[in-house]
């Protein structure tokens, strides 16, 4: 039995039940002969608390004091934890991120890690306790300022200290069974998945998938940790994102994984572009100057009549009003005609390894938006996953057609399996 | 202009509002010209809330993760104090106790500072910052783990981060407005004191005066640093502890400093003790074995007749149960008659420099409790206090009486100066 981190969110721990309830089970996990690592996040809504602090003593509230501050949060629930673990008679001890050796760079709020060192935790497990770790958190390597990892720290955490200690596993325990072919308030007929590669868990969490984010996947993949997202409050089996595959079905066959969608984009289209080099670099040299992310981009064929194209890409809402006026300043230079901007979309995508190599696949989908009276405005592809961009009124429907064309709902004993004669 | 190091409580910064208050005096003084470094404590009642979260989670919280537990207080009051000085204008950090160079041992919850290396607090202020180091909490020297110092910990912070920056004064902030010549509650007449000996601040502290603890004040007569209690309410000048006198009177004359008083006591009389050597030695063991601290032993002269004497002293009330239950194992072998325990007692202390060699100090003393009908039980003197026990009934008609006596109250201009020709 090796060693086994165990990652708690703050939904888990929200309260002194919900504390004592994750000690049985970190203390079941020792019981069964592992080594284990806990890490946790602050209890329930003390995050927004120690914010609605901040905001009444500084509109402004400034990086490094920031962190300082928010840090509070993590230290109460592991502490607690430890208390509760020892409690049940077994031995624990928490550690702050610095001291766990979560080592960052300096950018307060949204710190990357760049090394963990955790000698603290390796010795602590090897003397047999069961060591708590705080979620969240780190210590910049030039300044030794307290950091914080931002969206998703607290799972960043838990993969990268598995990747340091060479965990066997990384649990991430939430609120849900696990990773599902749709979300199921979506899709009542949405199915848990038990394993997902990295690659598609990446493709899924890019697309609007919440179970997991995107960095915590990235980090998993590149130390090749194996996650498993499973409910603190059930005990059932939850899902495996790893390399290996589980079960017989042969590689080259077309597994598809699951339907998400996002509505929390905007679509810009820039109308009437002159069809000639250097006017789309224009275009997103300026988006990027202006530190707007961008998602899907879609140029279409120019009318030769006109020599004019239209350019039309995906951004979060949030950013919207920055990229517009980026895009406004630069009218004169480009010479375009005008701007759209549509906050009303949504973004449906379908994920699965071998897709490019199975034309089905295209096919089934883009059918099965049809029938479903959906109208694709934009499209885009990668080697393991279709989007669209359809009205945000036709998701829930459009997300439900896709699934049930696919075979995903539950009635069907296995998920469809597309070509296996591809090439 | 040197360095000064400002140390506010708990109830300074209770609310988002306190917290804006006491960041407005930090500015002040940096902007006449200080560097300042800034101790404080937990907000209001966040520690009692912690406590409570603890014990839903274990009966026994134990001492580490107590410790973990506890220090997140600071961290967010200091975080926050930083943020609100920012948003006047001003830089500033906030420093955690292991950050800011407080090594302490390794006894968790009443850790004892061993040394402070203040490097990064000096690099701070240095560099144009007001540094903000949380109050109550170190870093233990082997372990590296997080400890508290337990009571009056935030003021013993304060002086010792003031020793180690060589600081010109340490300013304790409190909710009044400096050390009295008794408790205000008791004596409306008590005066505020403005300068008094650390000797005799000591001397107050330890017989019931609760504005400084005794162990803040120790720390500061080693290291000659000046202290000066003050409101952080007011702008007033408050009361300043230090070695060298204000004014003009002599050194040889016994100035009074106060009256303090302690109902927290409890007596206990070991009746019928055999006099012969090695039964008080026996009797005191029993008590230090079983981690008691004791404060007054008076015993009686042996009554000739029987051979017999009775031995009686004070401690804390909370700690009477334990004391009896170790003595009652001794009696069989000390061969002592009875015990009597009795917590309606109080003590009433007078404090001044030069009494011993003043005989007219005691006389007045006890002239006064005996016009006051106030019945006097043990008695005990050191160089600079008088203490006597007393019915608890009797303590405020006894603390006021005295307090007139030597002339103590607001309506003379000056303390009574006993003595002068003493020697």
């Amino acid at each position: 039995m090796g060693l086994v981190v165990q990652k708690y969110g703050g939904s888990s721990v929200a309260d002194a039940e919900g504390i004592k309830r994750v000690a049985k089970r970190v203390v079941e996990a020792k019981k069964n002969g592992h080594q284990v690592v806990v890490v946790v996040s602050a209890m329930g809504d003390t995050t927004d608390e120690l914010i609605d602090l901040a905001q009444e003593v500084s509109p402004i509230p400034s990086g490094r004091e920031f962190d300082m501050l928010l840090t509070a949060g993590e230290r109460i629930s592991m502490a607690l934890l430890a208390m509760a673990i020892k409690n049940l008679g077994h031995e624990a001890q928490s550690f702050t991120g610095s001291q766990a050796g979560v080592i960052t760079d300096s950018v307060h709020n949204k710190a990357r890690i760049i090394d963990v060192t955790p000698g603290r935790i390796k010795s602590s497990v090897d003397e047999g306790n069961i060591a708590i770790v705080a979620g969240f958190q780190g210590v910049s390597q030039d300044k030794k300022d307290i950091t914080t990892l931002g969206r998703g720290g607290s799972d960043t955490t838990a993969v990268a200290l598995a990747a340091a200690l060479d965990a066997e596993v990384c649990e991430i325990y939430t609120d849900v069974d696990g990773v599902f072919t749709a979300d199921p308030r979506v899709v009542k007929k949405a199915r848990k998945i038990d394993w997902i590669s990295f690659e598609d868990m990446l493709e899924l969490a890019s697309s609007g998938s919440k179970v997991l984010l995107h960095r915590c996947v990235e980090y998993a993949r590149r130390y090749n940790i194996p996650i498993h997202v499973r409910s603190s409050f059930s005990g059932l089996q939850g899902t495996w994102v790893s390399n290996e595959p589980q079960g017989d079905q042969p590689m080259e066959q077309a597994i598809i994984s699951g339907v998400a969608h996002d509505t929390s984009e905007a679509k810009v289209t820039v109308v009437g572009v002159p069809d000639k080099p250097g006017e789309a670099a224009r275009i997103f040299r300026a988006i990027a100057d202006s530190e707007v992310n961008i998602d899907m981009v879609v140029q279409n064929v120019s009318a030769a009549s006109t020599g004019l194209t239209d350019i039309s890409f995906t951004l979060p809402k949030a950013e919207g009003r920055k990229a517009v006026a980026a895009l406004e300043k630069t009218r004169a230079a480009v010479g375009f005609e005008s701007l759209r901007y549509d906050d009303q979309i949504a973004k449906i995508s379908l994920v699965g390894a071998g897709m490019k190599t199975n034309p089905g696949v295209t096919a089934t989908f883009f059918e099965a938006l049809s029938n479903a009276g959906v109208n694709i405005e934009l499209i885009s592809t990668s080697e393991i996953r279709i989007s669209v961009v359809t009205r945000a009124d036709d998701v829930n429907e459009a997300v439900r057609a896709v699934h049930t064309a696919f075979g995903l709902d539950t009635e069907s004993d296995e998920a469809v399996v597309y070509g296996g004669t591809g090439r």
